[in-house]
């Protein structure tokens, strides 16, 4: 599928190798098919994009209601030029088949059950707002499987605000309406004129496969996922098992974040001891997103080891 | 001074242009000597470290009662690499003549003049502790002479613990006696096995200057910077000046900071529209020093403009 990239790209390998360098292909997301793997006698979807070999792959959770359709593609096309990506998709969620579990707990257990089912025995782990704490699940139960952990937009069990996620996403899909702007724009960014911009090319850089295009996710799993987060977010701090931590944590986020409230992440970063804190200026739940290119930047830095 | 590295160097570059290119000549700090200039009629020494002409010099304003040979050597030349940086002493410390100022205003009035005396019109400015405080004075009073400010252990006007310096230091000199351990290693560094190491290697890092070594702080200057800081912490918080602010600010600590606590940097990002958050684990108020590469690397990250 990417074969005109490819010869494109090996012409200007024989005509100047200097920049050929440069250009080095770029993996297409919007083009990266498909692959399923069964996972207790679920079908579950994935994609990987990449591929380095000396390091280990990267394994993405992703957000409430969120499908490998909406990742953010130069967010994903970045990361990609430096490791191998791989996205996971839940049970019940976009391609993957069987019933979308409503707990943090079973989702991890999907997570582990997949990683286990490709023979991954350490990778690192990025998991975004719902996504985020499923990695905090995976590093409780799984330690064993995680070399370095990505925690952005999220908090940890107990967390502030977590409550009040259906009246938030109520309230923005009417505004939603009213001014005829994407949800995700409005929940994901700030109202800044910075933000608000941030927030519409967002939106253009998702759900744009051409390839295997995910379906939206269901009522029933947007129910499910609904009662996993604000569990998480009711259920009393874990103090003890953040302390236990022992690999490096990066945990990223804006500064006004409507989904996980900012102040989640300034929590999860004293409560574990390993961690590293990277708030972004003027942004919000989609920080991630509106800074890509430094995200990108500074997930190499952590990932990559320099200290 | 550095004929022995110069002409090594120029034998490498001769013998293998690709080697030379890693083996870039590193300029030794600790024998860079002071320069001097005369700011309302006061005679100011400074000292200038590595060179880059197409971006900004990065000015360093430094921490209560620290002179020139008080900052990390390995941090001062990982930043001469990528960069001019120019290390400025406040009147009445070390080989600065004139009187300590015992007011933020007055420091950051005699930086500003400093600046002015070396015809600077646009700087790149880090501000550790101390040094933090007159660098938001330098934003709010010649916003015109700043692109990037780096804001290092620090906190706003207002800021919560500063007036606890006294107590802070006279407990832990009692401390440095009683177990044998260099003082800044206790006030800037963590209890942890790591922390403390952290702690023992940077006292080796400082005050290494075979060129111009510097007296340390004489009681009266140590006196008024203590004023200055409780002052600034006692001052009603000035939200609406930090709003203001336009230059892309950074903001660092570590998690545990005796001098600065970790919260007010929190509040600076909080309250600066422009700021971004770095926060280190396992780290106190020298945490700058105890990830020196990682501090550069995210340094040049910030003044280099990736976003």
């Amino acid at each position: 599928m990417n074969g005109n990239k490819t010869s494109l790209a090996t012409a200007v390998v024989a005509a100047n190798s200097n920049v050929a360098q440069a250009a080095t292909v770029v993996a297409d997301y919007s083009r990266t098919p498909n692959q399923y793997v069964m996972v207790e006698g679920t079908k579950l979807a994935y994609r990987t994009l990449g591929h380095r070999s000396d390091v280990p792959p990267l394994v993405l959770f992703q957000h409430f209601t969120g499908t490998m359709d909406d990742w953010d593609q130069s967010m994903i096309e970045g990361l990609a030029k430096s490791r191998t990506v791989v996205i996971f998709e839940n049970a019940g969620i976009g391609a993957s088949e069987g019933k979308a579990p409503d707990s943090v707990a079973i989702m991890a257990r999907y997570a582990g059950g997949f990683l286990d089912a490709l023979h991954f025995n350490r990778v690192d782990i990025l998991g975004f707002s719902l996504g985020g704490a499923v990695a905090q699940q995976i590093l409780m139960d799984r330690p064993e499987l995680v070399r370095k952990a990505i925690l952005v937009g999220t908090g940890p069990q107990g967390a502030e605000g977590f409550k009040d996620l259906p009246n938030i996403i109520s309230e923005n899909m009417k505004k939603s309406a009213e001014v005829n702007v994407h949800l995700k724009a409005l929940l994901f960014f700030t109202a800044t004129s910075e933000g608000h911009q941030s927030g519409l090319e967002f939106v253009k850089r998702i759900n744009n496969h051409t390839v295997d295009p995910e379906p939206v996710a269901s009522q029933e799993a947007t129910q499910a996922q609904a009662k996993a987060w604000i569990t998480w977010g009711s259920t009393p701090a874990n103090n003890g098992q953040l302390a236990a931590i022992k690999q490096p944590v990066l945990v990223v986020n804006g500064n006004d974040d409507l989904i996980a409230p900012t102040v989640n992440s300034y929590v999860l970063y004293q409560r574990i001891p390993t961690a590293q804190l990277v708030l972004y200026p003027d942004s919000g739940h989609g920080s991630l997103f509106q800074y890509h290119a430094l995200f990108v930047s500074q997930v190499n830095t952590f990932l990559d080891g320099v200290r």
